[in-house]
């Protein structure tokens, strides 16, 4: 009879509370593991999209400026990471409360919510560890910076530029972060986005026009008449693998925003999202294949590898709710938008030297706005809300943080520089310094 | 005494049937959870490989042809998937039932099987998700194509290859992946063929076969004498990255083609595929530099590479019934066939830019074939039919696929074209537009 | 009454002694399929740290050397898997019992004592695979040796480095690993090193500082005066691309030393370890690029990069117990010491092509003496005891393998191959043989 008792404490204590999380048979600490296993893989992947854009941009870049582009690339991903710590990830997600942003402080792990002092998993329902939690959202902080450093590229100053991602990285996108998946205000609203075509791509994006507005061009880029000048970049294999890596890191972009895999449910809603995420590249680089072979009579190398990244932006407020037919084709709408794109942002004489603003401003937006299609949830009028309001703050507090820079440290580099290459003045070495080259400054 | 009941009845629905799956203790969704996890990692990594075939052959290609050979390889992984969900993967797996092909039709997810409405897992016995089992076998499919590309560069039209790719993922990879992986007569003849060393390798090298006879070689890389010009590849660095790329998405391409993690004999079978496959690798790259150090009395850079990936397409038919020292074995034999393969190839005049043939084709023939050494289910006459009955319908496909392609688009471009470099012909971008060259056409 | 004791008979067979090994609900047959899954995912991880190396090299040696290091990257991660199975393992991790080395003899995977006939997991506690040990562990090897091919760059023969690899690989590092983490000695006393800073990167750097010392530096590289002239890397993207792949990768070779994944408490442990890593590695780059702005007037570029190697190498030695400040300090320091070493170098004229020396030889050090700062069991006194100890055997024992390769194949290449560059003495093939470069020798 006691051993019956036992049994039945054993039930009590152990089966139970799981079978009252239920739906799934699956232990809860069982599904704490999973759960943390997929935003460590979902973190490094993302982490390695640092390199793809690093990668993309120095080979959109001249010969001349991939040095400087290069450890901007990986600078940038270096900030985030600290500034992230020292005040992003509470600013994002403690406290928020329906409001418009959390608390200050530095983050630091406290699982003593979930494990015992030897360890013991005491979490009442399944979650995953905090470190976890914060490494996963702190790579995407760094994937919102890295959108600006390609636009910008090849004039702007090294420290200026990394100024500008700190206070990016510290207040912008955790500000705009808060509104959506820290609880804020739009998260009240009924905003919809799954994995951030807008709180990453657009915030990206609009931090890059707004800093393309106050710089302008490079020089020599249009010429006297308006026209613009061709300025190829330096290396297209650098450029495809970029792209590559990105497509490969975005598995983990979406697919670890679905924070779960300790059920067959979720589990299955990784794969469906994977899938989506993959088919909607696919079709992003068709369409920009054909619509280029369409305008220019011939494919466009760069803009073909841009709607591989259209589509993957397009798909990202909404990789699970689509079929994957309907997942391709707003893939393929988010690449012709930004093929269309490309000649307007030239008539405004907004050079934007990797396609950051057709690729992950505009493409970002349809993303946004295609999701009520697929998502009965999500309602239109709301996703303009969040796309306009986003557009408001983030236009607004990037031209300040921009200003403020440029009346500290300046903005642009010097002419002569600029002429000489700004590799050379910037960090003092030729990214290629054996190879002859035909535009040798 | 109702707690007792509700005791027994938990045990009837949850534990019994778990039990009766057994010869495990992991809860059945767990299982479910591993599984499709592993196949998304798999995934992820074999998707990979895009990339790593992408490095490689814009390496081994001249500089002239670096952009064209970019552009095809991110755009056949794109078309792969498209193709495989409009009706490669239905013609591969569903209702092929020992026979030759499948049905046509749409991909589209489906759990119902698995899933109840409400997401609760209700498989009966461990599996993994729809979607997850689409994207593994998709990325195969882009591995098949990739094989080709490298073989033909430098002289084929981008949209005939590009319209050769919709035709092999559509139609000539998934019936013989019905063959066999679908159930098909392969299948019930009781042929071998773990992760594909004949189903996607050797594929791959046939279809590439049947290009290069009907295309030709590259204009002077044979002289009037027949003998072989040395055509250096652009990059050596940008093949190797490509090599390592491989080699670590290939840890996907075996070690989840165990299509299942959910148990501790599963996942010490994953393990065992995964150094099966590294010390292949590792033993095919050894013989490679020894074999080239004998022969040419220097090692060769390139077809040390390949000697890597020779071991890797060797071990790939079988990488979980041999030891470690076997494993060795079946990579280096791999690896000296490779080697001795080249110069046959000079002395036929089939112009394989990055050795195609020897790698996918030839080590993939021998992997099949090696299948019984250490595999005692497999018998070496059915493998021999299934590597003849392979050849016998990708050579007949491929070449009407080619011939069809001449008809329509052509397939070669012209000789000024090539003169000039396809690069300029076929996407007007030079890859490295700054750098100067010795071979500047 | 009968299935009450089928109930009891189940609970004393498959329930209690998951709860004897407990403090966990996860089953052992679970957990032992998270840590095999923790050690593949880390493994493969780790495995690309080999391209990682490769691209690094590729960038920072002059073009006439790229393809030679390529070729050695590879093959010595190659070789390193060869003889961890020839004799390494075994050496490193069977019978030590708190001596000096293991056993000798080939490993085979040997899972009898986990898995019954069927394949029914019957380990008494949660562990994993023997076939992933060896993985994770074989992927170390490759590292240690890794860090040598860099420092000794542009004028060692090919095949006497891979010599060296042969006897790093099978020897060298085996025994100094027996010592820790094989359970000898250097264990017995207490010493602390999570992952390695002094196990794998000390060791590089030891074996490559005793290469160092016996090869002397590249010609021309000092001059009369004995100042040290600038030998600028050839691809600053390829080194970028290399620092960000090893990075990646180094969450694996951190993470997955827990060796566990199976609780709750593990995980968390992980995740830990993960961004700890980074952010010390962040800080890492950071410190470097503002030290090299002080001391230099401008960001170093290559320093850069370095920087956050230097971080991750600083963090190997401990990277649980720090809090997330106290670990961006770490990597701070050891970035600081690394910066600091090289005109210290340049100053005994000890030409290290890549900067291993500051960055694995100085850094290990550091992140070895800074355990005892976090983690209260270790003890600063064995901590210098240990890296005197390495540091002695690893200087010896590669001196006399330097002198032993002297004299049966010579260790450098003759002064006019190093005048026409390394790559037509060794490979007979320019890695860029269509590019002008300025330096054609």
């Amino acid at each position: 009879m006691r051993q019956l008792k036992s049994l039945f404490v054993f039930f009590t204590l152990a089966v139970l509370p799981a079978m009252a999380l239920a739906e799934t048979t699956v232990p809860v600490e069982t599904q704490f593991v999973f759960n943390t296993l997929l935003l460590l893989i979902g973190g490094f992947l993302v982490m390695f999209m640092a390199a793809g854009f690093c990668m993309l941009e120095a080979g959109l870049v001249r010969s001349s400026s991939v040095s400087t582009i290069c450890i901007k690339n990986i600078a940038l991903y270096a900030i985030a990471g600290i500034m992230f710590y020292l005040c992003g990830y509470h600013l994002m997600y403690t406290g928020v409360d329906g409001g418009y942003f959390g608390s200050f402080g530095l983050f630091e792990v406290d699982d003593s919510k979930l494990l015992s002092i030897e360890g013991t998993y005491i979490g009442e329902a399944a979650k995953y560890s905090t470190g976890a939690d914060w490494f996963f959202q702190m790579v995407f902080v760094g994937t919102a910076a890295s959108i600006v450093s390609g636009a910008v590229a090849e004039r702007v100053k090294m420290w200026s530029f990394l100024l500008f991602v700190v206070i990016m990285t510290a207040f912008i996108y955790p500000v705009v972060g808060a509104w959506h998946w820290g609880g804020g205000w739009l998260k009240a609203m009924g905003f919809f986005d799954f994995a951030g075509s807008s709180i990453v791509h657009s915030v990206g994006g609009w931090a890059a026009l707004a800093g393309l507005l106050m710089i302008g061009p490079r020089m020599g880029r249009y010429n006297k008449q308006g026209k613009p000048m061709p300025m190829p970049g330096s290396s297209l294999p650098l450029a495809a693998l970029g792209t590559f890596i990105l497509w490969f890191g975005w598995f983990g972009f979406n697919g670890a925003s679905q924070l779960a895999l300790g059920t067959a449910a979720d589990a299955a809603s990784v794969a469906i999202i994977f899938i989506n995420t993959n088919i909607s590249a696919s079709a992003g680089l068709v369409a920009a294949m054909i619509m280029t072979q369409l305008i220019y009579r011939k494919i466009d190398p760069t803009i073909t590898l841009n709607g591989a990244l259209a589509g993957l932006v397009s798909i990202t407020a909404e990789p699970l709710t689509p079929t994957l037919g309907e997942a391709a084709m707003i893939g393929a709408v988010g690449s012709v938008l930004m093929t269309l794109t490309i000649p307007l942002l030239d008539r405004l004489k907004i050079d934007d030297v990797v396609g950051a603003i057709p690729v992950h401003l505009v493409a970002g937006i349809w993303g946004t706005l295609a999701v009520p299609i697929t998502n009965p949830e999500a309602v239109f009028s709301t996703q303009i809300i969040g796309i306009i309001s986003i557009a408001a703050f983030v236009l607004v507090a990037s031209t300040l943080a921009w200003t403020l820079i440029h009346f500290i440290l300046g903005l642009r580099i010097s002419e002569d520089m600029e002429r000489a290459g700004i590799d050379i003045a910037e960090v003092g070495l030729d990214a290629y310094p054996e190879f002859v080259r035909t535009t040798q400054r």
